[in-house]
């Protein structure tokens, strides 16, 4: 399939140990189908997938598939520090009915070019799961360059490329260097939701986005009027949700849709520690800006 | 006990699927008891911890403590991503008697001072295990600084701090800052080989070697050279080393480890994936060095 449109990205709530909660998790996937995303981003970053076993990610994965009932495709976030365990994790995925994978450069000792490009065409020859690149070097701290992305587009099953938010005067160009470097199959989306209405309107494929994880409708009338044509009325919409967006980059986007789940009582649960919840300050803050922008 | 002088850090052979090979790693510990280094670091980041299981790092604890027979003092790599799974590590090492545990600041997500702050006084109150913040930038892109430093060092069981290698003209401003920061019975020392000879001429405690994990005595003679006031000996056998520091600036030192561990037949074992080993023209240099320097 090819990724379009809108990607959102839920988080995972679990305990303190770890055990995913499988029922808030099923009330947030039905939140996105009931809207109509046009997919679903399970265990993305922003769902935690780095700090689950590979056990509590196959139940979140079967209880969101489940939920989903083949109403929208389900990514999901199949990244690890060993290629083994990505191998397997994307085995997983692809036996429980997912629709692709979502594969960054997960790394401690820091990769060269060619150790990332044997990473990805390991996992996607072993597990044959459909991949999308997930480049997300505020995580990981590897860049996937425009040269790495072509030569890995070209393998069987990479299907999409999940960028990193580019600044607003750079992402046409960007988006063209990709372009120039993949195959027409191949999807292209952005993350970094406050700087995605921009990619859109210079024609990226897909917004993978963490605001739509947990308030669909609001992202969905940003694409759709970019779909429609109407950049200046996505702009319009993306400006209204300035303070969400001062939110995410003071607070980082995991730690502000915590804070909103629980505040909605659509979950209770913290982020995985070391990661803490935010304060009584910050929640406040959260607590008024869902209010103003009348988030539901 | 206060970490002194040098600790040798060396790489944890294992096959492709991530289990140790004990026999090699007890031939490489039994090497460093021989020469008389101050402490072993097993596991570090040399060691290939965050890619190997819980059970497979205490197996290679339980090798190296055994070969090392309380001839010598090892600390453990007890680093994990989440802080659950790093206080598990870290009553592992104590119970295994263990020394003490080396703990860095393992992310994904990006984390805050206050967050790593909770997460190492966590693991320092749940294990009741002597620590080592283990600061490294280059793998965890968490960065210490001297106020977080000084407000962990005062929490019960924080031993001692392993920095960043510095740049020769500022090691002895990092030293006088961290040594404000901390108690007198806080040892501080240093990592990245190629700095370290500085930093032991400046007044550090310990030099934290990858280098001593495989060649103790071209180590151990720069530590005593410095130990008896002879500085200029000391720059000198550092001086002789430069192609080594040349080979882990180009390819890490953790590649190049693994490859002269392979050349002397110490082991035959490959970095965990997708870490690559060095390629034949790399693996050539490190050969004609290991021969010039007459390493051994």
């Amino acid at each position: 399939m090819r990724f379009t449109g809108l990607s959102a990205f839920p988080i995972t709530p679990a305990d303190p140990e770890g055990r995913v909660d499988v029922a808030a998790l099923r009330r947030l996937v039905a939140r996105l189908c009931a809207a109509g995303v046009d997919s679903i981003g399970l265990l993305g970053s922003t769902g935690s997938y780095p700090y689950l076993t590979r056990e509590e990610r196959r139940r979140a994965l079967d209880a969101a598939l489940d939920e989903a009932g083949g109403r929208v495709p389900v990514m999901v976030g199949i990244g690890a520090l060993r290629t083994d365990e990505a191998v397997r994790l994307a085995q997983d995925a692809l036996a429980a009915g997912a629709a692709a994978g979502l594969l960054a450069a997960v790394s401690y000792t820091p990769l060269t070019d060619e150790e990332v490009f044997e990473h990805v065409a390991t996992v996607a020859r072993e597990s044959g799961l459909p991949l999308c690149l997930y480049d997300n070097p505020s995580t990981t701290h590897f860049r996937f360059g425009p040269e790495l992305i072509g030569a890995l587009s070209r393998l069987p099953g990479i299907v999409a490329v999940k960028s990193p938010g580019q600044e607003p005067q750079a992402v046409a160009g960007h988006l063209a260097a990709l372009r120039a470097a993949v195959p027409q199959t191949v999807s292209l989306g952005y993350s970094g939701d406050w700087t995605t209405t921009e990619a859109l309107i210079a024609g990226a494929d897909a917004w993978y986005s963490v605001v739509a994880g947990l308030f669909p409708q609001v992202a969905l009338d940003i694409v759709r009027a970019v779909q429609r044509g109407d950049a200046a009325e996505a702009r319009r919409l993306d400006a209204r949700l300035g303070p969400l967006w001062a939110l995410f980059r003071d607070y980082s986007s995991l730690r502000v849709m915590f804070a909103c789940a629980n505040l909605l009582d659509l979950c209770h649960a913290a982020p995985p520690r070391p990661i803490l919840p935010l304060g009584e300050v910050a929640r406040q803050r959260v607590a008024e800006v869902i209010r103003a922008l009348d988030l539901r």
